[in-house]
């Protein structure tokens, strides 16, 4: 894989950070809703994205998760005026890496690497700094640039442009299908990374909590065309495919 | 609102019919999984059409909800081959409509009605034929002549285009949060359906089931932009917004 590849570009959401890491601080605020508000909140999260985008009326990420987050206290009947959702919301800026995140990057650095994301510049800038993760990158790409959200082709067309490479010459990095999607559809090299494990599907039919309804909808790979060319299980094998044997860190 | 309004304009899927109700199809093809199905299928349906109109790789709704069902089985671990998957899918053209559909449109008739629906000329023909409620509407119109999916402004153009009539001449009705705020954003008063009860809500957190989730995520009010200008809780109440009294039929 690494010939005539020049860049290595991560999803952040959910690729290199754990979305479901917002809900100790969403418990601590409504005790018994953590796993419940969020599975909603990240799901309409993205929905927000794609509506607006559609409707060629872009907000930034940060007023979508907001919303969302609205939206989502609203749907439960919970109560919270703007400076609470706004508190609860900036658990989006300290997400948890996941744990075969840093490694991963350090083996590639050798590579040029960069961050395309949904993310806003400065939701980003955060969530990288909080992680100690800024060292890895040349660039963090936000869709912002762009007025438009993933998967949409102007999103990705960014990487080319603020990178100096083409589509062939770019490895994507997403646990995300509908990004997977819009990748290969814009003709990224596209790696998936596949995490969710069968855990939750085991005792079907007989137990599904919002964790594995989560899982259920947006942890397999879609069904629409543009299908990943690789798919792993953990960020940790993706050195390997540039010829990293895996010396550990 | 009678004043200046030339054209009653419905939303077919979840509106008029119940998507629902395809449960029985389901639960006689994969016992047990009826309701589970049933919920992530018509989600994933609806990102499809939002995700390939973003990606510009338009796909029309029969296509998609076979999709969207070949991935449901797929994220489950059932297994289907597309004669079984089409079959099954079969269950959206004999939807049961909603119990306040049929006298809520009878008396309406003196006004133009029309339905603007994403599904495809062929699905909504079967759609409406198979329920009797092809005399109430003077067109049917499907997104699938603009080869892009709602909320996008050129869906709801094809009401103008075809009716003769501008957004301020037309009420459009929708119980989809998404399709409200598309139909706001064009410019057409609208009436939201809020069928969903708080029912499912009331034993929170103890128990979200999938259905729940479902009324969850997708029966409420957006909290865009873009609002209903009415809310009423069954189609029954919007010929009083016409000045019927409500004989009954």
């Amino acid at each position: 894989m690494q010939q005539k590849i020049k860049a290595v570009v991560f999803d952040a959401y959910g690729t290199l950070y754990d979305v479901q890491s917002v809900e100790q601080a969403v418990e601590v605020a409504f005790p018994g809703y953590g796993s419940l508000i969020t599975a909603i909140w990240r799901i309409k999260q993205l929905e927000y994205t794609w509506l607006t985008s559609l409707m060629g009326r872009y907000e930034d990420f940060w007023d979508l998760t907001k919303r969302a987050l609205d939206y989502t206290l609203r749907s439960l009947h919970l109560e919270a005026d703007a400076g609470r959702v706004e508190q609860i919301a900036a658990a989006y800026l300290s997400l948890r890496p996941y744990d075969d995140a840093r490694n991963c990057l350090d083996r590639l650095a050798p590579q040029k690497l960069a961050i395309l994301s949904n993310g806003s510049p400065a939701m980003l800038s955060d969530l990288v700094k909080n992680s100690s993760f800024d060292r890895f990158f040349d660039r963090i790409l936000s869709v912002d640039r762009k007025r438009v959200f993933k998967p949409a082709a102007d999103a990705y067309a960014l990487v080319g442009e603020e990178l100096g490479v083409t589509p062939d010459e770019v490895v994507f990095v997403s646990s995300n299908g509908f990004d997977i999607c819009g990748a290969k559809n814009f003709g990224f090299t596209v790696v998936r990374v596949a995490r969710s494990t069968d855990r939750a599907l085991d005792d079907l039919p007989l137990k599904v909590d919002e964790r594995a309804l989560f899982d259920l909808l947006r942890g397999q790979a879609e069904t629409l065309d543009h299908s990943a060319d690789v798919t792993v299980r953990s960020l940790a094998e993706i050195p390997k495919l540039f010829g990293d044997q895996g010396r550990s860190v």
